[in-house]
């Protein structure tokens, strides 16, 4: 096979705060001949989510920083052209990590057979793939919920919070979800099936909340930070649980802000409520219960209780602005990027 | 028995920031005389904690507010002086929460019968009480020290900080103590056993913590707040835990000092070090792990593995004077007060 190009986004240059769509650049590079075990893959579906901010910042975090001049790293939905690994085989559909990229070579070792029969495929990036796994794990392991209690969740209608609520739902709690704008919170509670909708834009956001849990607040999934955590906290009960996958919210902002300092005061609460604050990655969980929610998610999408939404934009030159919206919930449901046609 | 007078000292008024004597006043009461069931005391020792701070406060806390004109609350040795509950002999020793005063009257079901022959009865209130229990709960149900780990408390030669280092050197796990000026640094060295001890008031503290844990921190027990987390919270390995258990550095502090806001830093580390933030009080583990505790403290205290060392106060007229030190970590051990001779 002659050689292959890939359309691929690159970091041109490190955010300083916002990010903007000048710290992208699109480049057109031949990918190199397949050496034994690989796989040559075009990209069909690319997943943005929000961890990518992080990436594109050389602070330490819990990956490595994507380099100035590197493609964008990002899951993806791609189709093997070529196959020199005797597990993967050439047509088939696979979880890859492509990339922000129109072609990829993998590892075939690196990249997990889809079955395009069980699920539409975009769905192993969203609620059956690392969001879905992301609010199972942090929710079950870390938050707890028991039957009666009430969970909050952010970003409700995104792909981690709209799961986090319906497997609170079938756990027996009490959902309660917080999203941008009328139109959303409507898909939340009506769509999705939550017991409160709230809008964070409104005025009287805080007045809602407390009004919204007169029991107080069990579990606090937190995926955003900001305004809406300084609204949470002070509603949280005795032995209250907060798994901590993302701070959407803060990513933007200096680490520093303007005070007052209100480290002691959430401090304070850990202390007098018992609080369990928990940060966590999907990824420490895989081996201990990836394939329960395997099972178990395919079997609640099947019966209609883990309901989801996609918000697919076409083609990979619109993956930055996308991106740059999402961090700001301009996404309504699972952000994917189509790549290129599935046949 | 004719009436009983008891000198006690009572909530003058809530104090506004820092403590001062003047929140004190001494009364003299005559007590009721016994109903059934009852018994009355005699106050031998008088326990004084730093989370008596809290209960002069009307903030709201795990306990309820001690009220203006009421008697401070608090742990006392109590000798029996007149019993009308028959599982509660006069002239035994007891555990009771007698409060600053001398004498008392408690229902007999609520004191704790000591063995004078077992420990020292003032442990009763220390390494063998709730500050031990503290310190055994804590480390052991949420920092969960693995052999070779590093774990690093404050006031380390306080009641609780000297019982976790210990515990922990007897998990295995390296001890690094935190204390306040050089003749406690030694006593927690080179009495205590720690691995190393650092001065909080050195003026390169923070470089030195740094370079006491090569391998970073893999528990640290939050007793104290301020200043000691800052340097702390930088150092702490993946997966750390955090067993909060006091913010003495910040009781007297208002609850948002100025800024810099340090929130959202702390929150960043929680997730991307998948930190375990966990808020308690001892009396949440009674059930699960009293009985453990004085089964390993007792024989832990009679092998030399747990040292304990004791700062004890002549005279309840002493008590609010010693109480304000210890606020500012004047005391040196676990602060008692002899409110009477033991016979």
């Amino acid at each position: 096979m002659s050689a292959v190009t890939s359309t691929r986004i690159v970091l041109a240059s490190r955010p300083d705060g916002e990010p903007t769509e000048d710290n992208f650049r699109t480049e057109t590079v031949d990918l190199p001949e397949l050496s034994d075990g690989q796989v040559l893959l075009r990209t069909v579906y690319l997943s943005l989510d929000p961890y990518m901010r992080g990436r594109m910042s050389a602070a330490e975090s819990y990956a490595a920083p994507v380099e100035v001049g590197d493609v964008m790293v990002g899951g993806t939905v791609s189709q093997v052209m070529e196959s020199r690994n005797p597990d993967v085989a050439e047509g088939a559909y696979v979880l890859a990590y492509g990339g922000w990229q129109t072609h990829s070579v993998a590892d075939g070792r690196s990249v997990r057979v889809l079955d395009p029969d069980r699920a539409p495929l975009s769905t192993a990036l969203g609620v059956l793939g690392m969001p879905g796994f992301t609010a199972y794990a942090g929710l079950l392991k870390i938050g707890r919920p028991q039957a009666g209690e009430t969970v909050v969740v952010a970003a409700a209608s995104g792909p981690v919070g709209s799961a986090v609520g319906q497997i609170a739902k079938i756990h027996g709690a009490r959902a309660v979800g917080i999203a941008g704008g009328p139109e959303k919170c409507a898909h939340v509670r009506d769509d999705l099936g939550f017991d409160v909708a709230i809008d964070h834009r409104a005025d009287d956001f805080a007045e809602q909340l407390r009004d919204a849990v007169p029991d107080g607040i069990d579990v606090y999934f937190e995926n955003v930070g900001g305004p809406v955590t300084a609204a949470v906290v002070p509603l949280l009960n005795l032995y209250a649980r907060m798994p901590v996958c993302g701070l959407v919210a803060q990513y933007n902002a200096p680490s520093a802000p303007e005070g007052p300092d209100r480290l002691p005061a959430f401090m304070g609460r850990v202390l007098t409520k018992s609080l369990t604050i928990r940060g966590f990655i999907q990824s420490e969980f895989v081996e201990e219960m990836y394939d329960d929610f395997e099972r178990d998610a395919s079997q609640w999408v099947a019966q209609g209780l883990l309901k989801y939404r996609e918000d697919v934009v076409d083609g990979l030159e619109n993956a930055p602005e996308a991106f740059l919206g999402l961090l700001h919930g301009k996404n309504f449901g699972k952000l994917v990027v189509r790549v290129a046609p599935e046949e």
